[in-house]
């Protein structure tokens, strides 16, 4: 019943990653968030390991402001991106081969953008109020209330900065998205009930059987 | 079905007034948009003609930067606002009203901000990509197209610096809102399902009946 690659970005702690493996589960299509570092490794010939670690250097040198280069514009040159990129453009290489292959739900790493022109990209961002997120990331990773709340924003930080860098977008900025929604107002169950009804009605606009 | 109070904000001509008529008429509950400038007449003495020419005002006075006067807020004063404003006043009370009197549908009016406290408001935004609002335009007020984008563009801008000026936060901004939807992608069908989910999906949360 599902036509379309549906690119989920998120909030940390607002429960997208879950999110994405219960909707793919929904649809019988696969999911692939943190998945996309070795199959970029097996790619690229770079290790899993260098790919993690570019990915950590990224989000944090890049509190500074920088002028984004924007992946998909007109004007943007491959060949003057800095080598310590590479992984980066692996891994949009992987998005998109995995999108040709059909249908699936990519959990992050700037996927909204990088698919953004195929008109079989859904997508989502998925947010919610901050102590919610602290309570569930106590919860999942086990560590102190008081110091969760700084690292939460601090993650948000770490990927609003990646994503304004490669993109020339702003993280969040809900004109980018067919649907975003608060997690924390209606859960996991309620986030890909939401999910499923937008591919639906996309499927009837765009004509395609149920 | 339907238990909550449904507060619709939305981009100039993105469909959201149809949208909130037809999602009030699906869920059997009264939707109110510009009626209100009659029900606020009524209750505040002032004329339907005054209260529409000053939200106009409004509109286009702020288009210059001046301090968000926020009316929730704890540091706010009613006594500070100039007597200029009381038709925004009146209109809160009475959506304030309206909101108790039942589960219904409003649409603008900062309806999200001035209900945004209580918990069983639902908050969405409606947007959509400009080539397709103007679209929408041309055939409702049978304006030319090139005009159009100047005239969409504007009551956004005007609709920004009213909703800014009144609440103090930042129109568009999704971390406000439930839901925020692009009606461009799904239409206006699409869009009733959508917040059709969101108030079932909530329902089950809260343990509501369906």
């Amino acid at each position: 019943m599902n036509h379309y690659v549906i690119s989920i970005s998120r909030e940390f702690g607002s429960g997208g990653r879950l999110i994405g493996k219960r909707l793919a589960a929904r649809l019988g299509v696969p999911c692939y968030d943190r998945t996309l570092i070795q199959k970029t490794a097996e790619k690229s010939g770079l290790s899993p390991d260098f790919i993690a670690r570019a990915e950590e250097r990224a989000r944090s040198r890049f509190h500074l402001s920088i002028a984004p280069i924007g992946i998909n514009s007109p004007t943007f040159a491959h060949q003057s991106v800095p080598v310590s990129h590479q992984a980066f453009f692996a891994q949009a290489e992987v998005i998109r081969e995995l999108a040709d292959e059909g249908p699936c739900v990519i959990v992050g790493r700037c996927s909204d953008y990088i698919l953004g022109p195929r008109p079989d990209c859904l997508k989502v961002f998925i947010h919610a109020d901050l102590a919610s997120r602290v309570e569930r990331c106590v919860e999942e990773y086990h560590i102190p209330a008081d110091d969760m709340e700084r690292r939460v924003l601090q993650m948000d930080r770490g990927r609003g900065n990646y994503y304004n860098y490669y993109t020339g977008h702003t993280w969040g900025d809900m004109r980018q998205y067919d649907l975003t929604l608060d997690s924390g107002k209606i859960g996991v169950e309620g986030a890909v009930e939401l999910i499923v009804t937008l591919a639906q009605a996309r499927a009837v606009r765009d004509r395609l059987p149920g």
